[in-house]
């Protein structure tokens, strides 16, 4: 099969194409490098199946005519392409509304363009907003996003609803969870690696160290895309995509000080609950939906953080 | 107080700039005529406290310049501009895209820029999507538009989310329900009324005449709306605005047919309860919120139906 994926060149992207070339498909990257790098394509650039086209997906007419060039009916597009650093994202709010709203608008075109039914589509539990207390489903009700790049998504969402009834449609949307492995390019683990590099005695905590978040681990989700798009069904379903425990920026730390075999290093919490402002400091998934379907991640969350600072530390 | 009404020259707006001016505000008027009239301005645009601006407010830098070149420090905007219609947006989603998503994040930009702290936005019943047998809430769970209308209102209320977040706006969402009244430039009254015209013995009606909605009076919305933006409390809070009576599109016919002295016309329905793609052909709008800040609509579905037929006719 010929598929499209967005942000091949990315951290979640480039192990998606990797895995789609694996199955045997025919796999056209789409990525501009803003995030993604060409490191994370290694794997597979010289993979005879693969063909890569250099865009700005929010370049709606460049987009379409470069794609439409290849001359390859597509058959699924996978779209990851995004800003996927919402701490950066929440200086200023165009970052987000260019990466991460308008590539989305940018590939429902080239789908009507070029006649594409199925998509499946990189979400986030950042659309939910600050509902810390409540269990979130699916159909959770007054979402209230409070960063850009929740917003970002949550209009994403709302286009691919509209163009999935007007256009007859299949679509699959993952609300991703934080994630977690090998070609990670920010992040916590990365930023209290480089402050230990620099200063081994101190480690300085945004907030307070309690905040808890769940992480997957990559391979964990890819599994779940794979298996989850095999066969799209009409409409717009919605996935919300975890684990089931939680780890904390403090166990993080620990976990991180303990493989880089240091001991007694101080904690510099700058305090408060949240890391930054349009962080949502704690959040609850219930992922029943996808489990029904047959999906169980591999890796718990500490698990996850644990193998990447491992892959980290011995790259 | 110095307001800034975006869409001024619209239907809904210019009643709004009207009542805005009486109430001895300053109101700064903008608009590109897309869907206004210079007609619809005539009962203010002499007004000593009436500014305008003509600028296609999707062009956020343009637009940012032109208002802030006035030197006056705004209080609040009113955001009204949009594409009102739905049926020609179902045709192309870049008229959306642009005349309903795009003004909002222009809006939002400017508010950014300028240090704007209270917003009004006017959103919309199609972002609940087709939820026909639910009595709907204004947290209600679950969202699908599936008209690129809904979709780029749904988009904004996402996008405000983030923006009253973090740069702590005051913010009113009204999610607009059908809204019929003097000045109404489009909708299926005037369609009636232009077929009529043509042809009086017979009457092609969209679908099979049985969909029913919620037409509320627009002096009824805007007294709804300065009721509310009086004192705008932190955060972003959303209210559902409607009557609680609805109105058939036979209804609608009989009720024109009557006032045009027209007897016996034959109906010819197109057959199918959706009068195009994309339209929800019934919803059931919960205004318990909105009815306990006190506000209660003076006309019902069927008399504000029946008021705007005698003002059409009698023009």
């Amino acid at each position: 099969m010929n598929v499209l994926v967005t942000g091949n060149a990315g951290f979640i992207g480039s192990h998606l194409t990797k895995s789609l070339l694996d199955q045997g498909h025919t796999v056209i990257g789409v990525d501009n490098f803003t995030l993604g790098t060409k490191e994370n394509m290694a794997a597979y650039v010289n993979h005879p199946n693969f063909k890569f086209v250099e865009v700005d997906i929010a370049e709606v007419d460049i987009l379409i005519k470069e794609v439409a060039s290849l001359g390859v009916k597509i058959e699924k597009i996978y779209h990851l392409a995004a800003n996927s650093d919402i701490q950066k994202g929440g200086t200023n709010p165009l970052i987000d509304h260019h990466d991460t709203f308008a590539t989305t608008f940018g590939v429902l075109e080239l789908a009507r363009a070029l006649d594409v039914k199925n998509l499946f589509f990189a979400s986030t539990s950042a659309v939910y907003g600050d509902l810390t207390d409540i269990e979130l489903k699916e159909d959770q009700g007054g979402l209230s996003p409070i960063s850009y790049y929740g917003a970002s998504k949550l209009a994403s969402e709302a286009f691919i609803s509209a163009y999935t009834y007007m256009i007859d449609m299949n679509t699959v949307i993952f609300r991703f969870p934080n994630v977690v492995g090998p070609n990670l390019t920010h992040g916590v683990i990365f930023d209290f690696k480089k402050k230990l590099e620099k200063n081994n005695a101190e480690l300085e905590i945004l907030g307070d160290g309690t905040q808890r978040k769940q992480y997957t681990h990559v391979y964990d989700l890819v599994e779940a895309i794979l298996l989850l798009t095999e066969n799209i069904n009409p409409g717009a379903e919605i996935y919300n995509v975890g684990v089931s425990d939680d780890t904390s920026v403090k166990d993080i730390a620990d976990i991180l000080c303990q493989q880089m075999g240091l001991n007694d290093v101080i904690y510099n919490y700058t305090g408060g609950n949240v890391g930054w402002k349009g962080d949502v400091p704690k959040f609850k998934y219930n992922t029943d939906k996808i489990n029904a379907k047959g999906w169980h991640p591999k890796y718990s969350s500490t698990e996850a953080i644990t193998e990447t600072i491992r892959w980290e530390l011995n790259k």
